[in-house]
């Protein structure tokens, strides 16, 4: 399923994110009306989120009462010093980061076997070195256990990405900030920079 | 400010907690009823959340109409394999994590001193090593930015925190477990057995 919004290209680096990223960032809005964001495991198949777990939890009932949810991924790069740009202020402080929000509706899925479908896509994602009988519905070993987990999709109606790599920098401030990024060389800093080039309008 | 909720004990492993982590989800609700998750940098301080943002952005909007949100802070220390307690069945794959969760009410910051000191307080979170002039609201070269920023607050009404490190293992497991970690000792494996090994009940 492509999302029109989006290039192939856009996409699969969309996708490629969402497999990176072990959880993710489920809003619901509770009976009484008061937002509510619970961190959760998830997997991105075939243009929808999954998600697991109780069929008694406080998201399960919220879900029920109101299907719009929203979901977020998230990961922090690098933060970039004020000093890197100015040697004075504090103003220039920031962070790179990619993050996707989707927007849509969470529905339980029923069927036992897409539910088990979507429990294998997990393993692989969060346990690709295997180590487990796989998961299929018609395993008598899974089946009950497949009846007593929820499973719940979200179809986005909207969803939006942001990759912020100083895209609105300089040429000039874009090579400064990377070679300070390289010479720094904590944590994803050598990441960010390569980052900084793929997205960077002077190298495309 | 103390929350009776939590021993003073849970309190500063909270706020120590919330001090290392560098952004968390702003949970809101669009005028139109939908939720919204947005990742943002915050710091924690006096009992409250505080973020800033353009004064223009879509969030700013959507607390003006309706200033309950949620904020969330998460962050993932290992993945539990399968395998480790199971050696065929996938079901008991898991992870051990941090989360805090709160809920409450959103207020724009318009004290300039106080927006002043809230900033400060990011940068002496997220730029510990110092290199920019302290942020100060008398100081002309601050003045006009700080009232060109969004500074926003929430007052949590309510606040949980879930620290999950297999506390509901017995004795064995527990040991098992924890020697598998060690071994592995991939990523945040040993601080997952440390903590594993601070919040289990039979070691307290």
């Amino acid at each position: 399923m492509r999302r029109k919004e989006f290039t192939v290209e856009e996409e699969q680096e969309i996708i490629t994110f969402l497999d990176q990223c072990s959880f993710g960032f489920l809003g619901t809005i509770s009976p009484d009306g008061q937002p509510r964001v619970t961190p959760l495991n998830f997997v991105y198949m075939d243009g929808c989120f999954y998600f697991h777990g109780s069929l008694a939890g406080e998201k399960m009932k919220q879900i029920k009462q109101n299907t719009s949810v929203s979901f977020t991924v998230a990961e922090e790069f690098s933060l970039i010093p004020s000093y890197f740009t100015d040697p004075e202020l504090a103003c220039p402080a920031t962070s790179f980061f990619k993050s996707v929000m989707a927007f849509g509706q969470a529905e339980p899925v029923k069927d036992l076997e897409i539910k088990g479908r979507v429990l294998q896509r997990f393993m692989e994602k969060l346990q690709p070195q295997g180590g487990y009988v796989p998961i299929d519905a018609a395993d008598s070993r899974y089946t009950g256990q497949l009846k007593a987990v929820a499973v719940v999709q979200i179809t986005p109606e909207r969803l939006t990405a942001k990759f912020k790599f100083g895209q609105n920098l300089s040429s000039e401030e874009f090579e400064d900030l990377s070679s300070k990024l390289k010479a720094r060389n904590e944590g994803r800093d050598t990441e960010t920079a390569e980052m900084m080039r793929k997205y960077c309008p002077f190298h495309q």
